[in-house]
């Protein structure tokens, strides 16, 4: 979303019409489309002053009942989703409850079609099927119509060479908000500064993946009921963990937060927490810490990180393994989450477990894309 | 579809839902949607307990009316569809029943829409772009989505090793039903028996490829009229035939059927179709058996097999090629098939004779799919 | 679309159904569809002998209406696709007309609707994402489907050697309309003389791609506001163009054209004009040129072409650049175009001033594949 102009936009491609007017009302507000479905979908009742206008509209004109009955919405507070800095409290609590109403979203419920007639364009320069497939599914489990592209770096493979911006600003002319992974950091945020049309950032390189970290603080608050307070194991390979930082990052937001970093290499993350004021505690005892901990959030091991050392790979791998042992150690509330994908360092006899909550998480970030994209395309 | 454990699924995305009743009756039997369209759409009327209750229901609530006139299906017989062994005549006879349906769907017609709402993943571990579409067309013919992944191994290309089942694990949260393609026999079966949702095999390397000899059985019933006393010419490569060996177990199931061999490497099938009670006869007199034939069922040559000895591939793929002459020896109502792609086993000037049925026989397999995505997902 | 048999072709796969007609006439003349949306949606008078009636049909049998409103169209002239010889003025003024009333298709409106129910399949032997985004985002804009075939290749990598004959007689039986890609010349011809289903050719090797010609041609009508008495300077690689070549035959079609010649290589070009009857004038002074024409259509240096010499290919690439010099000897009406990728041959200060038109020149693609995926399919 270009910063600078913001000219209005009327019509899905950009053509010209006339003001939005409902029933008489001048709607304004929304700045990618004037109506939205929202109030009606969700049924929440918002305090903050969204216009409660409600009005079926008939088109009659031509005996085509496709338009559903519309509401004016409130414009949600982002233009882009870009990285975990742009959340306070208050706006993840507002994400959150809206990505509980899209648990409840039933198959052919005027909840499922409130993104009928948007399209959303998938530019990942690096293959990440799963995340591809779960904005993908989130955006058609809400009626919308999705552009795939797997292979973005093509856009340029003609002419080895072209801008990022440039292909934005082709791509902005296809669809109605991009969602794009990048192999640069900064990528995400480059993009959302040349288009109106909203950017998701789907993870740009060692930069930022902030749907991650929202699902995994999403998924936080679904299973344990709480963030204030909560106790988080964060285990495995920290120090090049763009998922772990972000994680770390969102749930300094909350009070009385407590973090035992259990790894091989924390010097970096240590800093990190200090310098955003949450308590940590470090520690070589994976049992003792599952015991005490509500979260324990494993990560994978990267061999990449070890070079042509196969053997402090091995050593490192097989150092913090969560399985039933682990499992056992924990308190009754307490959940295991993962990232994915994973490899050994949750065995698969974990699984089995209520507390494996890998993949709810995975499920929940379904619900949290699915949200942010009615958010950011039509509002509250 | 998991067999142990079949918890109730309310809502599309798992979220909890009240029990579904139509006009009052509680209605249970179907897992995936306790509504369907089918008896609607098809107007078929089966002899069995297949519930009647025609409701409609009004969305009124929100002015929408997108929920099409529903009714309560019975459940389809089979969870997955994994391989041919599933299949016993009566559900073969089924099957085509309502493959005969689907030949008849009118665009925008009540039964283009009888899978509106539903996610289909094509999760393809090899490229196979002609069953893809296949599947693909078939979805979106009765209304449904699809999610494509044709580099399923992307999944765990950064953890070099998460296993199928997990994968399988993530995509059931984004979909409702999932094709899977694999290079490995039995990855079908494993995939099935770890999720909820029903799984269709569309081929697990030198395994099984079940649509496909559904599609063939299906092709030789509408192209000559009886499976019973069916007398059909397996010609080409038959030792290593997946396709081969599946029509063949599926025509055992019928009554007086004779299989001809035509093929300079017989030996394995002879002793499958022994073992299965179905006559056949071996030769080496492809015109004599083009003219005693109902179904001249033709196959690729595979050069693999023949590592360096390119002599021998070459002789063998010059030795039994369908042409017109072939043809001409050919009864009026018999018919040449071929699974397709095809090289020169069958010459082009064959295309153009109405007896030359593989182009049909294509289609027939968006029909058979079509009625396979219908059954699993909605029931009969 | 195959020339020699043309049967009626009923059902949206190809099953049998009663004839059309609406209100009790019998409506012919439109191949791929009886009906068409069109006249409703466009609200264009067209003097023609297009069918007048307008129906509203009910389909209350079954309480559901997702068939909208129809009515009797006019089959367009072309049934397929293929290059721009195509073309004349008339029928150039019809397909503008047809992409302006495109620009103007709202969200949900019914227009946005009026390919309901048909699928497209984008068969791309080559990868081209920004022709194949732009094609499928024109079909979603109108509520039609997509199959996506970006390695069409792999349809005959089993078989390596399946014509591609075989593989268009497979995908018709999938889709309603191919949009297909090529490496080589003739390619997208040999594919419609194989099929009922209309084919598009987007971009055959060093062949045709009739698209990009007619985006360009409707672009400069858009932004100068006429077509005869225009002047137009064709600068940078002008002996490789595919694209150039493609423009100039279209633009010998109107009056008091006026071609400036701006490039190291020009003779064949030059002689393609004349042959064409179009006025041109060869210079190597951009400035000059800049100040007199309407159009600036600027084209990007093929480093391919200069093999090891890339001394020259520096040498070209850094003679006709277009900066914020060239755009100040520009007159205020006139625009710079440009098929898109780029390189540095514009240099990015030009983007800010209005008379950057490759952008919106990207989006008029859009507008141009909508409306001839919809005179295809449903005619005018």
């Amino acid at each position: 979303m270009r910063l600078a102009i913001h000219p209005p936009r009327a019509g899905i491609l950009g053509g010209s019409s006339p003001p939005a007017t409902v029933a008489g009302w001048s709607v304004q507000g929304t700045r990618h489309q004037p109506f939205s479905l929202v109030s009606l979908v969700s049924g929440v009742s918002r305090q903050s002053g969204r216009l409660s206008i409600r009005s079926r509209i008939h088109s009659n004109l031509l005996g085509i009942q496709n338009t559903p009955t519309i509401s004016a919405g409130k414009k949600f507070q982002l233009d882009d989703l870009i990285e975990a800095q742009q959340f306070d409290r208050e706006i993840l609590a507002d994400i959150f409850e809206v990505a509980r109403e899209m648990e409840k979203v039933e198959k052919n419920s005027p909840g499922s079609q409130v993104l009928k007639g948007y399209l959303m364009a998938t530019l990942f320069y690096e293959p990440s099927t799963r995340t591809r497939l779960s904005f993908e599914s989130a955006m058609k489990r809400l009626g919308g119509e999705v552009l795939t592209t797997e292979n973005a770096r093509e856009f340029s493979s003609a002419a080895k060479g072209e801008t990022l911006e440039d292909t934005i600003r082709t791509v902005e002319g296809y669809s109605d908000i991009i969602v794009m992974r990048h192999f640069e950091s900064g990528a995400a945020k480059r993009a959302a500064a040349t288009t109106e049309v909203p950017v998701i950032n789907a993870g740009d390189g060692p930069g930022q993946h902030p749907t991650q970290a929202l699902l995994d603080v999403y998924t936080i608050d679904r299973e344990i009921g709480k963030l204030d307070g909560i106790k988080v194991a964060l285990v495995g390979d920290l120090a090049n963990g763009r998922t772990v930082r972000s994680l770390a990052y969102l749930l300094a937001k909350y009070q009385d937060v407590k973090i035992y970093l259990v790894s091989p290499d924390v010097d970096d993350i240590k800093d990190y927490l200090t310098s955003k004021g949450v308590e940590w505690e470090e520690s070589a005892d994976l049992m003792e810490v599952a015991s005490k901990c509500d979260v324990l959030y494993q990560t994978r091991i990267q061999r990449e990180r070890f070079g042509e050392r196969i053997d402090l790979y091995e050593e490192a791998r097989g150092k913090y393994i969560v399985d039933h042992d682990v499992l056992n150690a924990m308190q009754n509330h307490a959940v295991v989450m993962h990232p994915l994908p994973r490899l050994d360092e949750i065995t698969v006899d974990v699984d089995a477990d209520p507390r494996a909550a890998y993949f709810r998480q995975a499920k929940n970030g379904l619900y949290i894309r699915m949200a942010l994209l009615k958010l950011l395309l039509v509002g509250w």
